[in-house]
């Protein structure tokens, strides 16, 4: 059997030994005599399940008892939506601060149901290299929530601190839920897609607080509201049951490991190594301003892009793959989300070292 | 290793050569060195896989060429809005024929977004044992579309025809495509979600014919619209990837078995076994008139509601699993999604004759 070092910006790597676990289990879990896949989820092996994951979750991110934990299908996009239909029924005011591709997404979307202000100058360029102080925002202080994405996975430009607004928060946590210790309580509402840090693509995790959950706007499908989804512990449908099972067991994974501080100290390992490469090289460039840089997606550049290429394909061929930036913003994107392995981010460095020698 | 019958109305059992596919390619999937859940929905390998699904549906369904063929997430209540959304854009006008619980919840849903018409009489008991003729019902013609269920998991009930309507069929096929030959040319829109014959939850696939397919209504959320599904590919966000992977697999297990005649040979030798059991027997009693039985979901009755729970307890000791009727029907359901064996069915009916001669 062969295994890679995958730095695909998601869906990405798991860990090795989630996946041996879900192997072993395949045709027969816990005793049961069927897959998870097989299992209902209205029974009561599923419902363990579901409970079992909420508490890893509350308990690893140390989530107050005032928050829903709610499943959903349908990824980002899904919220994009979901948001602003469930948090702009009575006030349709909202303060969107767009640093990247996906919180430019966003907002398209929040438009078509509410009154949007944009935090930050509208960039004619997705490449931003840092963010502007927050003395230099526009802040609608009338309005409902203040959205933003503390990591551009694109761009790999991330927030290093968390805004201080007088609006509830909400953040688009896809690419960096359980990478790092954060204050939930600062939050008013964060969701995570799970191919990135959590599991498998097909389930996104809603983390919300209590009293923004209401009715919605009127014409909010039954599927786009929270209520429905609180009101139901996230059975308003059929659940993507396999998809909680491999969050389960990856949350099951790191909490086994150490949790939070062994993940953190994991991913600062990590960075710290391929950042220090990048800076400590004439050959490899990084367009982010250091305080802003992503733990998660490491951005950086050759000097051509004809060496990019070829960067790419040596890679590949010493089992280091998915390391071409994004379409839009081009370079090379190396995404070290907690799975990837130090050891991994070592050969990855070895290669970088080796290949700036040979091509300079 | 212990595998047993699982008669759940799903998510459900699932080919025990697909579970075991699955498996031995959890770390490695065809020689890439990644899981299927490690891979990115943009890459060639699972463009591949998604071709190849789509192409597997076609021959298997013989789906014609004017049909798109759409992954979605979010199952069957994703689409009571979805439907809705899209089709009723210009004209609001709809006909829902309800024959049970599934069809009556997509009514309620259509009615937020159109002008609904009640085929039939609504129902005050979810139990109808027949669903009257054509001649008699209420169809209005200036209506978009009809909408109907073909198969009624909670009741055991199934149409013994296409209705012939002048307006395009919508179908939810949830619990019986793949499961019989249909004529999709008689068809506007079928869809079905994957957790029955299909593989497991997370995915629904939708076949919808080209020219129904235009701008949706105006708050029609982005992920709700059928047109950015077909312009993408049916990547217009992260796919569920291994939902569609696991149905890749199923597809293919049933092409190698010989296809949809073989699934209905085997589907019909289960069903009259199983039926026949039934009307063989004092002690049994199904409340459907024949001509209207479901080849899927079997249910029926016990001389008392104690001895449906007995039943359900000594079953279980023997390995037949989740036999337990809708909490809204009550009695007992045996589902015999494709993946039944004979076998299974045939064990049921050996535990039910011997049950009865004990209880009579």
């Amino acid at each position: 059997m062969k295994r890679v070092y995958n730095f695909s910006p998601g869906p990405a790597m798991l860990p090795t030994a989630v996946l041996e676990t879900a192997q072993a289990q395949m045709l027969d879990w816990d005793g049961s005599g069927m897959s998870v896949m097989e299992i209902s989820h209205r029974s009561e092996a599923f419902a363990d399940l579901l409970a079992q994951t909420k508490q890893l979750l509350r308990d690893l991110l140390n989530i107050p008892s005032n928050y829903q934990i709610l499943f959903m299908p349908g990824g980002a996009k899904t919220q994009f939506a979901m948001i602003p239909m469930n948090l702009l029924a009575d006030n349709t005011q909202a303060n969107y601060c767009v640093t990247g591709t996906w919180s430019e997404l966003a907002l398209r979307e929040a438009e078509r149901y509410g009154d949007v202000t944009r935090v930050l100058p509208a960039q004619a360029n997705p490449d931003i290299a840092s963010i502007p102080a927050q003395s230099e925002w526009n802040i609608n202080p009338d309005a409902k929530y203040f959205y933003y994405t503390p990591n551009e996975t694109l761009q790999g430009l991330a927030f290093p601190n968390i805004p201080d607004v007088s609006m509830p928060l909400v953040a688009d946590m896809t690419s960096c839920l359980l990478s790092q210790e954060i204050d939930i309580s600062r939050f008013g509402l964060i969701y995570a897609s799970a191919q990135k840090n959590l599991g498998q693509a097909g389930v996104t995790v809603v983390i919300v607080r209590d009293d923004l959950i209401s009715a919605p706007q009127t014409c909010t499908p039954s599927m786009f509201s929270y209520e429905n989804f609180r009101d139901s512990d996230s059975l308003y449908n059929t659940s993507p049951t396999y998809a909680i099972y491999i969050m389960n067991l990856v949350l099951q994974h790191w909490q086994a490991q150490g949790g939070m501080p062994e993940i953190v100290k994991n991913n600062v390992a990590k960075k710290t190594l391929l950042y220090d490469c990048i800076d400590n090289s004439d050959f490899y460039t990084n367009k982010i301003t250091p305080a802003f840089r992503s733990s998660m997606n490491v951005t950086f550049n050759l000097p051509t892009p004809e060496l990019e290429a070829l960067f790419v394909d040596e890679a590949a061929k010493q089992d280091l793959l998915n390391l071409t930036g994004h379409k839009k913003v081009g370079g090379i994107r190396a995404s070290i989300y907690n799975a990837m392995p130090l050891a991994g981010v070592q050969a990855l460095v070895n290669f970088m070292q080796h290949f700036a020698v040979e091509h300079t």
